[in-house]
């Protein structure tokens, strides 16, 4: 194992004294990029080290794709050999960052002679000629007005006497220049590009408000369009909702069409799932003739860009056994070995409607390549959000693919990936590129559940690249609590989701409480999935005033706007959450107690962390409960509610200082 | 930014739909090794994931460095996508490993098959050719027993009834040789490769003495010899150490020489300090003449192995004035502008009787090279570990190549790194390759501190790469409780450093209790760095036997002998600092409570965590005080203790479970 008698050892090629450590932000050490949005401050951090007392220098190295050059910002030393900095990422797209240290061998000069003179050393001959000799070296390359320092330092210490000299080279404009001048000794660079994706604002702050556009006709049976889409875009709009997702708008397979609530046989007349995309008429890039025209659809993109909504569309890689794909791309699909085409199984369920795509065929170049073009065809269109189905029954090398190469051509496009599946494969998604996420949300409902999820969420790493959309309800999730407790249980789910989450959405029908449920399932009732479902929008008993004052409170308030700064408050009640929301300095905090329990009016005392917002233990505070304009006056660290679900299940205070002089007080010039 | 008019989209070269991520133990992602020692069992588990419901195979891949050959071991997937698997670590070396994982074709049709029949499928003839074309397609390429196995059950399914068919093709057997034989469908390897450094087991579990071999010669200011040192070894093994480590054994530097008390003027006979190395007489590579002879030192390496130790020297790279490299090599020194060597300075301090070595130097490499012979010297006349001077007034990346130079040739040689710096630089240090290194163990006095402290060395990232040694006194460091509390400090902080950790050393002297400082420091009054000491090795009142207990205790039980297992018991007196030791199964637990307090008689109530101990909470188990060979027997989860310091300031219990007949208790056979 070893060779005593090798002669000559290598020295490495070049010198590496400094070490460069624990770069941070960074997901799995730089394999996955962290996630920002357009004005964020990019805080960046590293450990940076070497050996003995020089002074060292650093920077953050970074870069937007397409810029081109690396820019620098100075990284600032702190306790513990931490180093920290940060960059202002002003542009949407891909940026990248490292972090690169020198030794500052000038500053080193500097801080040495002001320890031998404050040690009161004498005689300072020979250190003053080591600094000359630093600032002649670097003198030789520096133009401009630094150039000029450099030279007069020289011509200023050549004859001086040493107090002079002394004086002369550690003036604070010398060590400016020499910082910019001096040769960087001993560069080294971090080992690794870190990335962050910077998307648009919305891709962390949205309301999402889903609906099938073939229900938006109010009447019965009689299939609904585009434009009976864009009749229901002010209702919506006073809502606050600026995502309007609309599944699958294409046109739907016949064979094996799925009838109402989901029966193998469909009656006459059935419009079968949008899931079971492709038919006669068309495949993803088409719409459904009976929504509308391509024409009738950009109208409908418009006018919601009008009422300050985007269209989001469901994205969702699957065929019906109409689809043209499978009579002019057979090999994109798996085979029996009698030749016929393998629908969608998982053992021993089979979903005969489906014909899955398969990624891995020897013809996956082209297919992929298909898909993009899918992609790119609805991005043209003004689709700049995608709403993904079921992603994690495709390969995360295809995501992984699809995702950057639309972000290379159109890096505002967002992402929705919908995988409510095992924990590393949604992390994974979010990881690979996914905009945002699908969450356990729905299932989280007890205190305990809610503020372990949560704290998973924003206070671990998953806060770096994954942004939870928080939907209170879906066409295929009615959760338990929205069956059995009523309205309150709506404004309670709807509550919590606005508050907790920057991103949140619903499905139409929440606004009307809709809670009937194929018993012992978490699937709705005579499911819009396989038929066309008419309402009355306004009526009794609708939330919409509830939910427009959440998304009004979420837009006032920048600290709804991101998933940091929660924290949950203790109280004396299991059935109480309580949480605190801090923003960035200056902006106000909001206060929320939510009672989890539907059915019972609840009490409890909240403990409020008034040191983490800024109010000190004897100081009045002002109150303004948001959804009733309530307003009162608080002092100490404990709070009284009284949750009534009837009433609301939910309150929610802004928290602010009392002001010095009275006439600053919000509740005194309101 | 965007380029929409880019027309062919390249697809990725090949295929990568697997995720490996996660994989452990590593350090920073791979960049520095984690540390075992040679017989240890490696578990390595790592995230795989990917999309769909087939089924995944996976191996740990690893090697040794100089074995060639990559072999594989299996993982095993546990919950959560989390595999787990092991290697055996037989070999001292620089191992590799990482993970690679694909799909499993054949074991996803079996599973699927399964779930079919169990569902009640009854029409399998297509699933049926497809599992035979997989066996075919296996049995091409398969030899020996696997291809007897495949081309028989092809035999076997050509011609048979379903129901024969699929048990044929469900057997186990055809399973083994597919997972065996079948071509690896997507193939991916974890994208690093992650090191161990495999020391041998006296890098994990080691007792120190160290000794100035020039005062073993028991008669005041005679200089003593290697002789000497030989005769005292009989001494030193009865107190059951096994490692003999001397300060520096080179020539002494004359000019600038320090005295007395580091008085800065010797008077005339001071032997001056060992570390001021290298005079007329020689450098690093020769030995002071006063001690002896090459020969000698050879002597006293074959004496000490004889009695179960082994010998360490000082590696403290620095120059006396007269050290020859001054004159052969004055280039890898350091130079003022006049041309004179510069003398260690921290400004305003100067150290005028050392030359620092300039590392940096132009003429580095000659510099490195000689520095590697000079280990390499020692090495071959039997030194297999070096205590290495203030490494972190070296650069980092010259040990790194020192360390791998050496251990590429040497894999036994032992580094210990005598850091005592910032946080930071002691733990790179540890990852740049040191084998052990000092730590504030000598600083962390109260409860609080030091169970913080043990958390973070044996609970965090730590634990993989930084093996603290617990001396606890060093010729630099009188600790303060040593100063004021008498022979009871001493036992106590000897119990804490050889329960607390596996390796651990007292500077000679601690045997004697001896406490005096110079005043209002932690240097030693009258320190044997320089000058010469006497002692009486037997004098009353020594501490010998106490620590001999210590470290037969140590040898006896396994769970002392790493630093894994330490968990810190709750007691109601914040003097009393209780913990349990645990080992490998079967192997008996230790639990040691330690008065912190030397000077009063303390008594506490431990909690002891029963479950983890295997210990029913309604169940007698037997104590055995392993200091005082006390035995008792103890019931529930409360032991009540009381540490007089004047007797003995710790407890050290074996715990054991009481045994079902009365013949197997220990206390009964003793």
């Amino acid at each position: 194992m070893t060779n005593p008698s090798d002669p000559t050892p290598a020295t490495p090629p070049t010198r590496r004294p400094i070490l460069i450590e624990h770069v941070a932000p960074s997901v799995d050490d730089g394999r996955h990029d962290v996630k920002r949005v357009v004005g964020d401050q990019l805080e960046v951090s590293a450990d940076i080290l070497r050996d003995g007392h020089d002074r060292l220098a650093a920077v953050i190295r970074y870069q937007c794709d397409g810029d081109g050059a690396w820019r620098e910002a100075t990284l600032q030393s702190g306790d513990n050999d931490r180093w920290s900095g940060a960059i202002s990422l002003d542009a949407i797209g891909r940026w990248r960052f490292t972090v690169a240290a020198w030794t500052d061998t000038f500053g080193s000069w500097v801080e040495e002679m002001r320890r031998r003179i404050a040690g009161g050393q004498r005689e300072l001959g020979s250190e003053i000629l080591e600094g000359r000799a630093l600032v002649e070296r670097a003198a030789t390359g520096a133009r401009g007005e630094d150039g000029a320092v450099l030279r007069r330092v020289l011509a200023e210490t050549a004859t001086a006497g040493s107090a002079d000299q002394i004086a002369a080279l550690l003036d604070t404009r010398v060590r400016a220049a020499m910082a910019r001048g001096e040769e960087r000794a001993d560069l080294t660079c971090f080992d690794r590009e870190l990335g962050v994706t910077v998307d648009r604002a919305r891709a962390r702050f949205a309301s999402w408000y889903e609906l099938f556009p073939r229900s938006q006709g109010r009447v019965a049976r009689r299939h609904g369009t585009f434009a009976d889409c864009i009749e229901r875009l002010p209702d919506i709009q006073r809502m606050g909702f600026d995502v309007l997702y609309l599944p699958p708008i294409h046109p739907i397979g016949r064979t094996n069409r799925k009838g109402r609530n989901n029966s193998l046989v469909a009656a006459p007349g059935d419009p079968g799932s949008p899931w079971a995309i492709g038919g006669a008429e068309g495949g993803h890039a088409a719409v459904h003739p009976d929504l509308g025209t391509l024409e009738d659809f950009s109208r409908l993109v418009d006018a919601a860009t009008e009422h300050g909504m985007e269209v989001a569309l469901d994205f969702a890689l699957q065929c019906s056994p109409d689809h043209p794909w499978v009579r002019e791309h057979p090999e994109w699909f798996s085979h029996r070995p009698d030749g016929s085409i393998k629908y969608a199984e998982n053992p021993p369920k089979k979903y005969q409607d489906i014909f899955p795509l398969n990624f891995a065929s020897p013809a996956w170049r082209s297919l992929w390549t298909e898909i993009l073009g899918v992609v790119l065809f609805w991005v043209e269109r003004g689709v700049l959000t995608f709403r993904v189905d079921n992603p994690h029954t495709k390969p995360l090398d295809f995501w992984q693919w699809l995702i950057a190469e639309v972000h290379r051509r159109h890096p505002a496009v967002i992402f929705l990936a919908e995988a409510f599946t095992r924990p590393k494969m949604m992390r994974a998604l979010a990881k690979i590129g996914f905009t945002q996420s699908y969450t356990y949300f729905t299932w989280r409902n007890t205190r305990e559940e809610l503020t372990e999820y949560l704290e998973e969420l924003t206070g671990t790493e998953m806060a770096e690249y994954f942004r939870g959309n928080f939907f209170v309800n879906t066409p295929d999730i009615l959760p338990e609590v929205l069956q059995r407790g009523g309205p309150a249980a709506f404004k309670m789910r709807a509550a919590l989701a606005a508050t907790l989450s920057p991103l949140w959405g619903i499905y139409s029908g929440f606004e009307l409480a809709e809670g009937d449920a194929v018993p012992g399932t978490e699937e709705y009732l005579d499911s819009e999935k396989y038929e066309i479902a008419a309402r009355d929008w306004d009526r009794p008993g609708h939330l919409k005033d509830f939910i427009a004052r959440l998304n009004r409170i979420r837009r006032e308030h920048a600290c709804l706007q991101t998933s940091r700064g929660i924290r949950f408050c203790p109280t004396d009640s299991p059935h109480v959450l309580a949480y605190v929301r801090t923003g960035p300095a200056g902006e106000a905090a909001v206060l929320a107690a939510v009672n989890l329990d539907p059915w019972t009016p609840r009490s409890a005392q909240v403990d409020l962390p008034l040191a983490a917002l800024g109010i000190p233990p004897d100081e009045t505070y002002a109150l303004v409960e948001l959804l009733t304009d309530v307003r009162a006056l608080g002092r100490g660290p404990t709070l009284a509610v009284h949750l009534d679900p009837a009433a609301s299940p939910a309150a929610i205070w802004r928290l602010a200082r009392w002001r010095r002089r009275e006439q600053h007080f919000e509740y005194f010039s309101s």
